[in-house]
């Protein structure tokens, strides 16, 4: 983390930064972290605030020790343009069908594809925050047809929307192309599953870049093999590096990214962070509170 | 040509039309084309009008004997639409390094490459009508930075212009991936070659959806190998379907893909000859006329 203090020193340089390995004692009221150790946020015993670095905060959740002071998420916009630059990519990829054409150069083979209009291709989002709601405008610009799915009921312009349980369904029956932006949760566990597969129209596509554990491998190398998914892009995994020798590096039709859909920069880790620590001294309401309720 | 002749009986049912297979002799005013074999359109007596199916017409103005008539192109704003798509998949696949990354998963590593600002990577167009402005105009909406070069001095709003020789070389010096949507004429014929290759910034990368006559593939092939060129996405070729075993197939960091960037649609073509048949009739101007000094 010692590349964040720069960063944080340039935008309140009144701050006291210090690195901290969870051995030593610390007087931090403010933790700034990632994913860290389970306990080492209820050792500090003048804590009023935990700021991930990151937009998801599972790692943080995730300690059973967790203590209760407000926890702060990074929402940089930065990061929901590189978000959407890769989705982009993905969604363009598979309806122009690339993958096919890239499949047919292997074998030296010339078939032209039927060209189709985007608006007879249904992208749907699971996930509509910040980073959804902009991956959904950029697509709608581009002439796809944009639906998504939600826990709660989200109004976007032109995107038919649908929420929780009861929706999963209907909003996966329509879907050429399944973008996974959603925030892990234990609802939200293991949703990318055979059941979620088969009720996507034969031969779906699949962008995942949400987490690691909304993923169950095995059943994605089930789909992809049968074809009942016909290609897939996964950026996420629950242990990274993604390990050579692993199933998904040659799974049939996939893409496997390294977790670079989008990286937040340090200087605006750097700057919410120091805005935030801010704000606290002076009593002010905080930004990009996590509900912890909710998880994200 | 046959599934034409429904789409231009729709827009315009008082027209009569027939298949002309230039052997037997025809009455026709207008002949519709894409690849008329030398001197068939000199045989037509009554020609009034040539009309390529395409926007492209280098096909047309090759026949030495091509009678001294109007001759029209088609011009879809869908067309553009389909190249913008394609040229917008190439961009995002070099700026966000999925070439490196899909070569990476080949060897089952894993390796993060650094995320950089999209107004840090300079796109150059080749070609500046109506594609190359509509594609100009959506890769600055994702904020890459666009310049462009044509035959002549061309403004677009906050695109860095360069026109003829001389701009030429300049244009090249601050390219990072560039971009053929260039016409077929004697100035740009084998404009792609390796004095071009050299001007680009090492590792530079060309997305070519010109004509296949722009570009000398040895050339191509010899800045790949030696990185001059760090990737290439190539459309269109001298001679299509590109034969199995062509060199292209498998030149390192090179996708060819099917002459695919764009086809416009039979609804379309029919719509735009029918159109200009009826001008003609009524002894009104035509649309989208080409000038045959310049080529297109």
């Amino acid at each position: 983390m010692s590349h964040l203090v720069p960063p944080i020193l340039r935008a309140a340089p009144e701050l006291d930064v210090v690195l901290h390995d969870a051995r030593s004692p610390c007087d931090a009221e403010v933790a700034v972290c990632w994913n860290p150790p389970a306990g080492a946020l209820a050792s500090l015993p003048k804590l009023r605030l935990v700021h991930s670095i990151a937009a998801g905060v599972d790692n943080i959740l995730s300690d059973p020790a967790l203590p209760a002071v407000p926890l702060c998420r990074v929402v940089d916009p930065q990061h929901a343009r590189g978000m959407s630059e890769f989705v982009t990519w993905g969604v363009l990829h598979y309806h122009r069908q690339l993958d096919r054409v890239m499949a047919n150069q292997r074998l030296e083979r010339w078939f032209r594809h039927d060209q189709r209009d985007p608006s007879g291709c249904s992208v749907g989002i699971m996930g509509l925050g910040e980073i959804g709601s902009r991956v959904a405008t950029d697509l709608q610009r581009l002439g796809f047809t944009v639906r998504g799915w939600a826990r709660n009921t989200r109004e976007l312009p032109g995107v038919a929307t649908y929420a929780g349980p009861q929706g999963f369904r209907p909003f996966l029956q329509g879907t050429d192309i399944l973008v996974c932006l959603l925030p892990l949760t234990d609802e939200t566990r293991w949703i990318l599953n055979a059941a979620t597969f088969e009720h996507l129209p034969p031969g779906a596509k699949l962008i995942h870049v949400g987490r690691g554990e909304h993923l169950v491998h095995l059943d994605l190398i089930t789909a992809l093999t049968s074809g009942q998914i016909g290609g897939a892009i996964v950026d996420v995994f629950p242990a990274e590096p993604l390990p050579a020798g692993d199933a998904l590096w040659r799974a049939p039709n996939l893409i496997v990214t390294p977790h670079m859909a989008s990286v937040a920069s340090s200087e605006t880790i750097g700057m919410q962070v120091a805005h935030n620590a801010r704000l606290l001294t002076r009593g002010e309401p905080l930004q990009n509170v996590v509900d912890v309720s909710r998880g994200y």
